[in-house]
């Protein structure tokens, strides 16, 4: 191959990079310098996660692959070191598992089937081999776990280390070629909230793994943290019986509440005695430090559905919990209702741009 | 909106971060610190590079659309502060248009009809809001010059600049059902090869700019290196005339006829002669320099094809030249051929693994 032939693979230096070149004392060596190399060595490793099976698997310019359904269901997301992980608190196969999670929670909360993923690294100098290996194998666990596999991808070196994952898939068309998916402004006045599984699970694992905890009742809590599953088989469920409307929790259940409140115009009330709140955060945080991280931790990737109660109850899924409702009033607000109707104060979500994802806990 | 209302959008504390935090004096401050309002704004400035008409535009949990063929095709890049751009070198709305131009340029050499692009984007530390700008304005312009739409993305802060594109395409199926596109192995011995253009122009431009010259043989090379549109319309042309096999020239002339020779099992020949030099490389760094800039210097986003010459020919394409041909000797090697038959030494092409694309010029 001509460029193995002619290339200079131990070598560093490179024309034009001028004072703001890249530290050269970067981690990843021979044999792994080279892109092409490397790349070999990832799909080696990811082993059956690589979607070999397509019309046209990684090694081209483009991945090709038929669509399960007359609509492309997309969505992208990047995770960046110091902002989504920090090493103390997740390995680089966590990092790796929870990549695929979140991607694949997209499409579960738009009801759609996810097929394949697309992968960018961009390694940073403190990125050792170890490390690549650890995240690729998280990468592909989680895969497996999602019934999703890798199309194709990009990996270059860096200053810090960025992950950047397209989850592809498909979704039905309807008569009237609209695509049958649960949608952020499909709620209406009169329809229920409901919620998967116990909200806040993830948020305590994560202060649990800070705290160095591994009680028995901490482990569920940190395997929500570290290895979440999207719920792709609720989302398929949910757009088979007609619900309308969903999202994942990625932001905290209330910011991902008030996007639906804002895109459908709409006002939602929950309240706040029905929230189904994790055994392990109330164990560790007690009933108050539950509340908080169900309503503010983000990253559970359960979903929260949206339709009459009569289709909710049609699902009968048993970690559904009915929380609340939609109304005519306070379009685009999300209210805490406590038992006596009075409003209850709302923690702080997650925003990507304020970084590390957790509310304060007093 | 839930998270407005109970935000604390000027914090920029956190818990959990540690000492491992980002630095907090950040440049993007309010009103664009808030990841929604910073979305929005983004979305409001792209203007009419949004996708608006696709089945579920950017602003639900993915988007929705449908392929215009029966295969969709897709493809992921990353481009990173250092080691793809140097700010002396490429402004960031230079660096917006080249995200589109490279992803699109992917889909061109498979000879799909792009359609839409997610892109995901860590803003830096250094990165201000008028950079930002910038990029989302190179970015919609460059959108513009491809007919593809942005469907998608996120925005993060991060330790450093990465943004990464996904592209997606599609193509027709065939009655055995296989996608009608352009592939890496499709060469075979008897084949002609064709390029389009004249390589080494974008890596002439990008000296020229390092040398601060702007004589006007100087524009052409300084365009195609800030401002590469990548070849759709010829990528599409080539797949219905039946050409069977392609790649874009991100890497290198050599470089990815290596890809070529490697994939398809051939060997391949290039007759220095034949080689289209740029008139701005020829000027500027003489016949020897534009040989170099020609065979290894990458980014041109021009095409490679490879057939049989007659199908070549019924392009009646104006800028595409056949420089050499596909051999059953040597496979997985490319050799260039002087006029008297002797090999030309291959300079060494672009590795992103090793950094900045240029090669050395004497």
């Amino acid at each position: 191959m001509a460029e193995r032939t002619n290339a200079a693979p131990g070598s560093t230096s490179s024309a034009g990079t001028g004072e703001d070149a890249v530290a050269s004392d970067v981690a990843i060596e021979d044999p792994a310098h080279n892109e092409f190399a490397l790349i070999d060595r990832i799909l080696e490793r990811l082993g059956d996660a690589v979607a070999s099976e397509i019309l046209l698997p990684p090694g081209d310019d483009a991945a090709a692959w038929v669509p399960a359904g007359g609509a492309v269901i997309a969505t992208a997301d990047a995770m960046t070191e110091g902002s989504h992980w920090l090493p103390h608190l997740l390995s680089m196969y966590d990092v790796g598992w929870r990549c695929v999670a979140a991607n694949v929670s997209d499409l579960a909360a738009m009801g759609a089937t996810p097929q394949v993923l697309l992968v960018t690294a961009v390694l940073g100098p403190t990125m050792t081999i170890d490390d690549l290996d650890a995240f690729i194998d998280g990468l592909a666990d989680g895969c497996r776990a999602h019934g999703v596999q890798i199309a194709g991808g990009d990996v270059v070196r860096g200053r810090s280390t960025t992950f950047s994952i397209t989850a592809l898939g498909a979704a039905r068309l309807d008569r009237a070629n609209r695509a049958i998916v649960l949608r952020r402004d499909g709620a209406h006045p009169g329809d229920v909230i409901a919620v998967s599984g116990t909200p806040g699970l993830a948020a305590a694992g994560m202060r649990l793994v800070e705290q160095a905890r591994t009680d028995p009742p901490a482990d569920a809590a940190i395997a929500a943290f570290r290895h979440p599953v999207g719920r792709v088989d609720l989302g398929l469920a949910a757009v088979a019986v007609g619900v309308p409307c969903a999202i994942d929790i990625s932001d905290g259940l209330i910011q991902d509440l008030g996007h639906i409140a804002q895109r459908s115009g709409v006002g939602i009330e929950i309240d706040l005695e029905a929230l189904p709140l994790p055994q392990a955060a109330v164990a560790f945080f007690g009933t108050e430090g539950a509340r908080t991280l169900a309503l503010a931790g983000g990253e559970d990737f359960e979903l929260i559905l949206v339709a009459r109660q009569n289709v909710i109850e049609s699902l009968e899924a048993e970690d559904l919990t009915i929380i609340g409702r939609v109304l005519e009033q306070h379009p685009g607000e999300v209210v805490i209702r406590q038992a006596d109707g009075a409003p209850y104060p709302v923690p702080q979500g997650w925003d990507a741009l304020r970084r590390w994802p957790l509310p304060r806990l007093q």
